[in-house]
């Protein structure tokens, strides 16, 4: 075994808290009704609330009050990424993690759909919260009459940009995530570029590339067939958003997925996302591609265009100012393999 | 060759005139409001025009003013199935033709969004129409952003009920129609129980089956792939109309069609088609099926229900009552090959 | 809340074993290659090993040696269905649990493609098997070159023929499995008829509908897409098998599946089975259907044969012959809503 | 009007023979095997029959002997693309016809599955063949359980690459095609950069667009959903012909066709072509897309590869060596629009 393989094989922890999965994501956003055409009208996801400077958003299928939140800002970022645990003691263990680490913690307790949100840094900068109470709404997912777009039914997983992979990777295994697949540089420079991180028993509720940041790449979310795909994108370029659509459709080998990837009217990256499978398993291995296999990230060899691979949200510091990224560590060569393997 | 067997074979007629395909369809219906409900809202139909009591449809595709017309009437009845001619001239020389079999003949000179229609009765009593200018609309085909329902793309052909199948195929035939599919008895009872019928190339734009009539049994509207058929059936059960879903989701063995049979609010039977072939070369030999052969309507052998092979719509006789029907001739063993096979 | 909705809502047990998925079943058939033809050739799985009297199979998707074995045997039967536990020391827990329930407990140290085998008799006396030690074998998901049929990617669950589905239910609650859907009567005569059970986080790993038991009623398999389950049928007809279509295709209201039953050569029933949805939430509700809306088992209305309330596969006692079967408590009008709704 | 609307708009000729529609194709190989493996294992053809250095292949619903010809040759080229004619004197009126203009014409006499070959060149160049009678073969289109690859159904158009489109379009109107679709650059520069003419009902049984020729582009064959293409992406990565997939899959604006290229092992491009619609009436108007338009060629906007404007098969002269090309007068800005709008 290479020292990545190592790395990979390693148990993953079992520490005194249980996240359940991705649950939520907030965007800033610059137009708050332009953003909101994008994503109800355009895109028709379900909006279950608005207030002065938020609109709260799910899928057909969710039984929450949201996954998406689009809150006005003064430039686009990402809030936060939301995770749910399984009870309520498991936010105050993770406080406890976080503090024992150093990061700056924060409890959120007034938050419109939300019980009790613990928010924390993670020691790369990376904004995220945990929560248990969701408020519960009613699942849509049988009003095929109202379905509208692909359409989506549920927020899937996270996509982070990190300029070391593999040291965020080793603590979010800690916090207990299994890494379902991963991609690595062969022989001799060993490292690990990317990998497919999961709490829920499908490829992942987050995902590390190699890049700039901390910033967060897209969020995935998803559709129940590689036609809902299609169709949402003949509906981008009918409405005249043609410009939305950046990547695909197409397949990726690295989880299976027939995915789009759309841009928001402020540049924040959306997966439409589907085909992916069971990883439940306990045993369950972690599958290795290398980085210059070129259906790694295209299983049909279509070059990404570069602004994939360069582009994401920036996110928010504690202070609330967009957090101070670096891409010290990252291998240019590495992170965008289609382009020149 | 079985004399069923040279009946199909036999040339078709070269008449003076060039029927292009089948064009539209009315339909009497006793509240006009709600079959606007399940045509326009629940199937998804564009509404061209209503006037006090008549509303004019079309499919996405279509670039004609309406394939559909639905018109407040005292009971539900076809007021006629309508097909296109190439010029003017074959309207007159389609009236000379069926004033010489002493049919009654109209000319209808003032039709929203037609030009001058020939009205005509069959020697079966079926109420025909011809006309050749259509007020051109423009296609929606790429307005997928405003797709609805399947969608439906396009009126595709009609299916007649009628108590002799041969001498009404004798008759289209000498209209200029070819023959593509058939199903006949076997052995000593050689008869001809169901015929599909083209001028374009598709499968049909008419089909005739052996059962009690003149009625019409429906009409079929075009759509691009099976997953619109599964998406209305889903969105009709999901807005209360579950009881609209007649027959099917199944595959036809005769066309190859994937199809749904629905009814509409006043019985009328419409058929979600997709799925058929090219079959415009000057010999495309006909395909046979035996009556006795299970796949032959059903080709996953699903049994359809009763309703589907006795009920039918009423059509208008010059006078305007329904006209008396027959079923004389009518085997009911070969018509209901399913049921008793 | 009713009784049938207590029952419903009462916690899940916290057993001190840990149940993961359905893996494998053992189906006894009459002609080792009749069955082969019918599950590698027509419906298309993998064939991973054969012996002198079994064959092992699996689907595209998945990473273990098999999840169907087919075994020569006298008379048609189910054998038994095996469930996934967390760890070897799992197996011990439940072997305690069963004897201390009076059940026959058996140790089978030596199965082909799988470890320490526990096989249990539960009290209603259907055959369980637990295992913890799956042999690999590679995931064939992306030969998509290779793929033949709908295609059949992993086997997804059981449902069973009960004669008293509650007490099955309170039962496999005390092993752990959380309620997603359940069918109850209406009114005074609160009644459970039908429950979906799980341990993964999708509808089911084990179904409970009310009729003639013990006995298997079908196992479900995963089908990426309803597209498969079409083509599935269109292969199983053009191959000469229509026979083996019994019910749908079609969409379920409980569970959201785009399904399709068949039958094998020896009459054992399988669901292909697709379109299900995210249940792993700790507070995830269960969803009530009454008996008497007809969407509840075909969202589309449409009629179930007889056959598919009525037949089923018998298992095996501890003896190896033919379990004795109960309907005593079966209300035939519950259990068969849509004939009679 | 432009003049470019003008000569579109133009009234097609009426000539003395009736072309029915794009037919067959010949294309010479380098190495025989290879070229029978991609198209027969890979994209799934059925073989008609091979002789000592051809290969002749259909798709599933054809009734005709083969609608590709694969044969060894010294190097890659076009050998011709047929069409097949209405009757016997067709032929004799296309030879006076190409005659009249000083064309090279020949016959042809004892084609493998063809009845008399009539062979032209066309003043541009492009070697063409024209049939009557085609040998009959059994569509498999309901050998559901045998197809394998989109599948490939049937034939349906050529694109060839023109250095003067407007000269070519108007000597295929003189042959009786019809206008359904252009692109035409905007303004003072009026000029005709691409065209679908067509014969029978659909978009086109041939494309003419701006380029080096006389070249042919690709063969177009016809896949009855989007779900085959992508599963043929799928199919053809998985066994190792990544490279061969050079565009898409995507949407056409022009056409609306959802489609793929694919690169053979001899650079012929072959496109999985499906949903394009139907244009049988008399009146059906020319669709003008502007070369500015980003969705005319790529709906959603993506861009296309260099190869896919700059590549093109090499077609042979009357001598059997490659035609000679001309560039003059092609306008790069124009006939590659999505690169540089």
């Amino acid at each position: 075994m290479t020292p990545v393989e190592e790395l990979v094989a390693a148990p993953v922890a079992a520490p005194p808290f249980d996240i359940v999965r991705a649950a939520y994501v907030e965007l800033r956003v610059t137009d708050l009704e332009r953003s909101a055409a994008f994503y109800a009208d355009a895109l028709g996801m379900l909006v279950t609330e608005r207030d002065g400077d938020a609109i709260y958003l799910r899928g057909w299928e969710e039984r929450q009050h949201h996954s998406l939140v689009l809150r006005q800002g003064p430039a686009p970022a990402a809030g936060a990424v939301g995770f749910r645990v399984r009870g309520e003691d498991d936010l105050d263990a993770l406080a406890a993690e976080f503090s024992s680490r150093g990061c700056v913690v924060r409890w959120s307790p007034d938050r419109i759909g939300l019980g009790r949100v613990l928010q924390a840094w993670d020691p790369f900068g990376f904004p995220l919260e945990f929560v248990h109470a969701l408020e519960p709404r009613e699942s849509q997912l049988q009003r095929f009459d109202l379905h509208r777009g692909a359409p989506i039914l549920r927020l899937d997983h996270f996509n982070l940009h990190s300029p070391d992979v593999e040291a965020t990777f080793g603590f979010w295994r800690e916090l207990g995530f299994r890494c379902t697949e991963y991609i690595a540089t062969d022989g001799d420079d060993d490292r690990l570029t990317g990998a497919w991180l999961t709490r829920k028993p499908t490829v992942h509720d987050l995902a590390l590339t190699a890049g700039r940041g901390p910033r967060l790449h897209h969020i995935g979310v998803w559709v129940g067939e590689p036609a809902g795909v299609l169709r949402a994108c003949d509906q981008l370029a009918a409405s005249g958003r043609v410009g939305a659509i950046e990547r695909g459709p197409g397949r990726h080998g690295v989880s299976n997925a027939f995915f789009v990837y759309l841009r928001d009217p402020d540049g924040h990256r959306i997966e439409l996302y589907s085909c992916d499978y069971y990883t439940g398993d306990p045993d369950h291995p972690p599958l290795r591609w290398s980085v210059s296999d070129p259906r790694c990230r295209s299983f049909w060899g279509t070059r990404a265009p570069d602004s994939w691979y360069d582009e994401s949200s920036p996110v928010l510091d504690a202070g609330g100012a967009p957090a101070e990224t670096s891409d010290a560590g990252v291998d240019e060569r590495r992170a965008r393999t289609e382009v020149l393997a």
